[in-house]
């Protein structure tokens, strides 16, 4: 090829070597300059365009590097084969993904998830975020420390200490955001002949994640005191996931004697372990909370967790766990390629909140506003004079109702949804559905709504189900 | 047992209940009460100890919830069978477990990990966190989209196509902490019999995360022009893992030749897949950022991920995927139990210094930081006069320096460290160490350091290796 012809748009913010470079770039695409073709010499191109050599030498060089262009020593500039002819596309707008529970028509939820929306301490958390970003720091700009920030593993660990008779030291707790990150670095630890317990009913993510993991789990059925021995023993699980202070969703506490029976259980062979999940505690409404199943622990079989979700906000996406040191260990030597995912700043703040005693100034309001919502709740509920019976133990932000007006689960929330009220079928927690009790039974959360919310909605409940 | 015989302590803070309750509990504990003894009745209790009824009913019940202590109808209470005798340990320090890499005797370190330190944009940050914590917004105590924000989902889209040639709507966005996280939602999303390819040399903690999940895997060798089709054929994998812009850590850029050779790849099977991670594309020097792989695509085959570790800092912990629709619904069906982990606050903020051009600027800053670096690094290697030969394009924030004075890459690595310098051999990230090539090969990042360190650093390893 002698020479390129190609006009300039001086009008044109794009920069000159750009236009050239875009220019050739579409001529080779479209075929216009076949593969093999010779291109003019840098010096020629640039006498015939007017244009700086070291205009041409831009482009020339963004078309090699691309691989448009092949520069051969002593020969001269070759356009490439290029295999195809590609266009840029532009995406049409994506079908809209309907999402499963479509929230529209909703009046009440019900729901499980969520805190009590009024009473977030804003201003505390505010004024914290900017202590923590007015220091200029170089901190804030580090890698961080792959477990979380030394200073929120020392406040965490002194509250589990208190507040939940937990035995740790700050080295042994890893942070995340969310159990389930906790539960996935657990099933990388692990190796693949461990076997997982689940509860059942349980927590519905965890069957969810280890399946998607494919980590081998079975579901333990449970009683009034919380996973059964014997059943324990028949599963062949050898790592167990259980609720002990406030089982979800059935709400009952493990008694002592089951926590020693499991304690016992786990101390007879190396590879078993006890994953206690924490998940509410700081909400027990009588009487003393119930310290934690780790603080029994003498054998290093227990690793506890816990997360900020129901204590402080879904939001804030904050979880730990207490790793038994020989696991931690563990950790250290194959998972350390995983940083904790909590922003540096995050960490900060939230460590600041529970130092200064905002965190537990704030449990303590909240134990006292929940245990007021639940007894409002039980009340309301209970002055309809209807066959329906309040479960589970004086603890945490939802309860179940054993409701016998001749429905089934299935027809109860349908007819609640009609009335425009969310309500939460029990047998979604059921691995093994064929366990589900007879009653059909309902779980409602309650922490979202106000006491003129939960009037409200308990009446239309009534309408649906008397 | 007809009486319990318990002193008050009424100068103690703890309420009498939990006095009462502590005692029996270690009464029970200790043996001293033992199995099935029928403690008095709360009547007798209350007349004899001078305490309220409701004392004694409140220290009982928690006795009870924890299992101590049955009710047994028109009976009384009695003790339960408690297994075992129980103590709360305490622990003590734990042997403090060595980090392998100790930094301690480190004066300099070319490290990959981190960004420049002086220029983070604190001011506009702060700026920007203040508004979005100033606003009373509900959204930031709410459970978030599990996607992540839809702000930030917009405001990366944009970005994306502008800046990367990438086209995508927001919906098919997946915000997440680490390109680790990611990489853990496909290998959930893709079921086990897919093998994932990978380049080797490569980044290092994609084979330690695939091991990890037990997700199948092949190492793929690289040449100049990056992943090679006959290479990937024979491997028989069908998700490559790929970085075609900035190939890490050889620094290659993918030829466009190279690139609709993997495209035609991909799409001759309907299983076949490409992950493009763009790590630091933002960051190149000379001419045009190449385009991403995934511009390229007509038939829904690239995952396109990146983050802001390289581009902001590696503390703010947000990185993402573009998923193909068709993928995407695949997310939603199987995996919508995975919330996005980033607090909704930084997703705000985050959002905001995009949308309000902040990260723009930030960028276009930092390339010209980065560049100055990068050539103040190689102008000052150079002027040593020795036999190094820099390898790498123009881009991103590290290069390869090939040695040839006699020593092995571990000599070179470790006659550096006792001259206080961290530099690292390429052979850590060569999966198939048979395809390590002959002359020794160095990586060293530059970000982090200012010229006056570049300058004494490059000095020191000159007095190392020469």
């Amino acid at each position: 090829m002698d020479m390129l012809t190609f006009t300039i748009d001086t009008d044109c913010k794009t920069p000159v070597y750009q236009q050239l470079y875009s220019f050739i770039k579409s001529e080779i695409q479209s075929g216009k300059i076949p593969f093999n073709t010779k291109l003019p010499s840098k010096r020629k191109l640039s006498s015939y365009l007017k244009l700086s050599l070291n205009t041409i030498q831009t482009a020339y060089d963004q078309l090699i590097e691309e691989g448009y262009v092949v520069s051969i020593e002593r020969k001269g500039f070759y356009v490439s084969k290029i295999d195809n002819i590609i266009k840029l596309n532009v995406p049409k707008e994506i079908g809209k993904i309907e999402n499963k529970d479509d929230k529209s028509n909703l009046k009440y939820d019900f729901s499980y998830d969520g805190v009590d929306l009024q009473t977030f301490p804003f201003s505390n958390w505010r004024k914290l975020t900017k202590e923590v970003i007015n220091e200029y720091d170089k901190e804030i700009i580090l890698p961080g420390d792959i477990q979380g920030h030394i200073d929120l593993r020392k406040s965490i660990a002194k509250y589990l200490h208190q507040s939940r008779g937990v035995n740790c030291l700050e080295s042994q707790i890893i942070i995340s955001s969310g159990t389930e990150f906790l539960i996935q670095i657990l099933i990388q630890l692990f190796d693949k002949d461990n076997i997982f317990g689940i509860e059942n009913p349980g927590y519905e993510k965890l069957n969810l994640l280890f399946r998607s993991n494919h980590a081998n789990f079975k579901e333990i059925n449970i009683d009034k005191e919380g996973m059964m021995t014997e059943e324990i023993r028949k599963s062949n699980a050898n790592i167990l996931c259980i609720t002990p202070s406030h089982q979800f969703p059935s709400g009952e506490i493990m008694s002592i004697n089951r926590r020693i029976q499991i304690l016992n259980w786990a101390n007879e062979a190396g590879n078993r372990y006890i994953i206690e999940d924490d998940y509410d505690s700081e909400f027990k409404y009588s009487g003393k909370p119930i310290p934690s199943l780790q603080g029994l622990d003498l054998q290093e079989k227990v690793i506890y967790m816990s997360a900020f979700s129901k204590s402080l906000s879904p939001s804030i996406r904050v979880s730990y766990m207490v790793l038994p040191k020989h696991l931690l260990k563990r950790f250290k030597e194959y998972l350390s390629f995983i940083i904790c995912p909590v922003p540096i700043v995050d960490q900060k703040v939230l460590s600041t909140f529970i130092q200064e005693g905002y965190f537990e100034r704030h449990l303590n309001k909240m134990r006292t506003i929940y245990k007021k919502k639940r007894e409002f709740l039980i009340k309301t509920i209970m002055s309809q004079k209807c066959e329906i019976k309040i479960m589970g133990a004086d603890a945490g932000l939802h309860l179940l109702l054993n409701i016998s007006n001749g429905m089934t689960e299935e027809e109860l929330v349908e007819s609640a949804l009609k009335k425009g009220i969310k309500v939460y079928g029990i047998s979604k927690y059921y691995v093994d559905k064929s366990k589900i009790k007879k009653i059909p039974t309902i779980l409602i959360g309650y922490a979202t709504m106000n006491e003129k919310e939960i009037a409200e909605a308990v009446k239309l409940l009534h309408e649906a189900w008397f």
